[in-house]
């Protein structure tokens, strides 16, 4: 049998991470018990809310343990199995963490369809928790209708340009920032944004103001700062906006502070609403329908950042920081597996 | 015909308010035109919200001009009408502004019902906005369910005293803050608040910690600032929290900051939404009914802290930024009127 590699926590992050907050381990697989299986890790996910997860503080998850293997998402093939629900050749997703094998009793995973034209890293790139993150935070919170205008920041990250797609889906003007032009280029040219705002280099309140003539009736935020506090200067009455991340914050020491013009939210009736995906789950099949006939149809698309090799996630979760990534970014844990 | 009396704004506050902020004026009443109505000023009202009212920058209103008569909100009777809908006698409402004399085209105004049980300050200290603001702030936003924890700021001021009681016959248990241990006093023992916490003496983290021992499912927020950053710390998953107002921060200089751990309007799910009664006018009808069965079967109570005479409106306005006032506050603008 081969040893298991895992990435484990050393030590939390302060401000930016790196490669030493994690320390690689390489251990036996031990024996699988009754009920247990035995799962090939095939890709990993990397997301901003992984930052969070490695903090002293517990978030909507437990903190990460020192010396524990990293948390995370991910996608693999059953190995072995002494569960009757599960049988070799399995694909399946679940929170197979930072590792090349996992172990699980068969609650933590769920099987997946893989087909020829569903290939694996589409259950990363546009269905399982990204693209369920993206249409519950759209349509349950930021409730578009035609004619509206619907602003999403980090708009070329896996969620944000899912979510600038369904805006148009439903009718509404969408404009998105995202951190270069070539990014702004593929919301526009390619998914077809009204407008892109590249937020390393313009003024962002007079680009909000020129793109979007009618003020902002939703604003679906993943990354909170200055961005949220420029467009709450913006919003029209009613406005809703669904926290889904504050990616601008996560590396700060201290406290991730609200906007300077909260009076606003007030003044204009504004609905916030944080939400975390985990809290919809029991609703996938909803959203999976949607995704999987937008994806069929092509009125959905998606891209994927495949990072290649275990070793390599510490280093790619940091780009994720710094916006280097494009599309949703994910390890493949094998590097000699064959999809 | 007599002179009307008027207080009309002079200067902008920039902290607190003074009676140096507004001009006393004195002058003929213009003969009325086809469709205008002549009404005697009776009660007027004074509200936090006025605070906003009168700085540079617009709020829900636009700011209300230098020179002109200060806007307020009042109840009067018909003196005069050349308008077919009104006739001389009828009790009306509407922003009859502080003077003694206000004439409006109709468009302004609403009739209301006046009986020996249902005096004319029950529509300043229940019907009317207060009360359609308790009802629909906690009710549309705060969704409250039996055996939730409620907590009230401004508890013993008009709307908070009504949402609190609102809370109780919704099956909640709740939790006031108030500026006095009489009034904390006044919210156990004679509204049935199960507690009440004095913010100016009380550790309130500590105290919330004490009374709401199941965490906070609704936060009721008049007050916004340190309150509600420590009411943050103790929301459960999926808390409400209806922005009604945010007194605590009217009187500073400078924006109405958000709070310091915003990052738990993530972590907890929960939603903030900005209200403004206005938007609610059109359902005037379901708060008031849900409100007169509450005041007749004494569900329901209300006190009015009455204050002698249009001149001092302006020093009874500075008290509800101190806290001397108990209950709704308004100025019988005609000393010599018996109800």
């Amino acid at each position: 049998m081969e040893m298991n590699q895992q990435w484990r926590l050393a030590k939390r992050p302060v401000t930016d991470l790196s490669e030493d907050d994690f320390e690689w381990s390489e251990q036996a697989i031990p024996p699988l018990q009754a009920g247990e299986v035995l799962i090939k890790h095939l890709y990993l996910s990397l997301d901003p809310t992984n930052r969070l997860w490695v903090n002293e503080e517990d978030s909507y998850f437990p903190a990460v343990v020192i010396g524990d293997v990293m948390r995370g998402g991910g996608v693999g093939v059953v190995e072995q199995s002494l569960n009757p629900r599960y049988k070799q050749g399995d694909f399946v997703q679940g929170m197979l963490n930072w590792q090349r094998y996992a172990i699980d009793d068969g609650s933590g995973i769920s099987k997946i369809r893989v087909t020829e034209d569903l290939p694996i890293t589409a259950y990363h790139g546009i269905f399982g928790p990204i693209g369920m993150t993206a249409y519950f935070g759209l349509m349950d919170i930021g409730k578009p209708r035609a004619g509206e205008t619907l602003v999403v920041s980090a708009a070329a990250g896996a969620v944000g340009s899912l979510v600038g797609q369904m805006g148009k889906q439903a009718g509404c003007r969408v404009v998105g920032l995202a951190g270069s032009d070539e990014k702004c280029r593929w919301l526009t040219e390619t998914l077809g944004f009204d407008a892109a705002i590249n937020y390393k280099t313009a003024n962002i309140r007079e680009s909000l103001l020129a793109t979007c003539p009618k003020g902002i009736d939703i604003y679906f935020d993943n990354v909170a700062g200055e961005i949220l506090e420029t467009v709450l200067e913006q919003i029209n009455i009613g406005a809703r906006i669904p926290l889904c991340g504050m990616i601008s914050q996560y590396n700060n020491e201290g406290a991730i502070t609200g906007p300077k013009n909260f009076a606003n939210i007030l003044m204009k009736r504004a609905t916030l609403k944080g939400f975390i995906v985990i809290d919809y789950f029991q609703r996938e099949k909803e959203a999976f329908d949607y995704l999987e006939k937008g994806l069929r149809s092509g009125q959905l698309q998606y891209r994927v950042d495949v990072v290649d090799g275990l070793q390599s996630a510490p280093k790619a979760l940091a780009r994720l920081f710094n916006g280097s990534n494009t599309g949703k970014l994910i390890v493949k844990v094998d590097p000699s597996w064959q999809d």
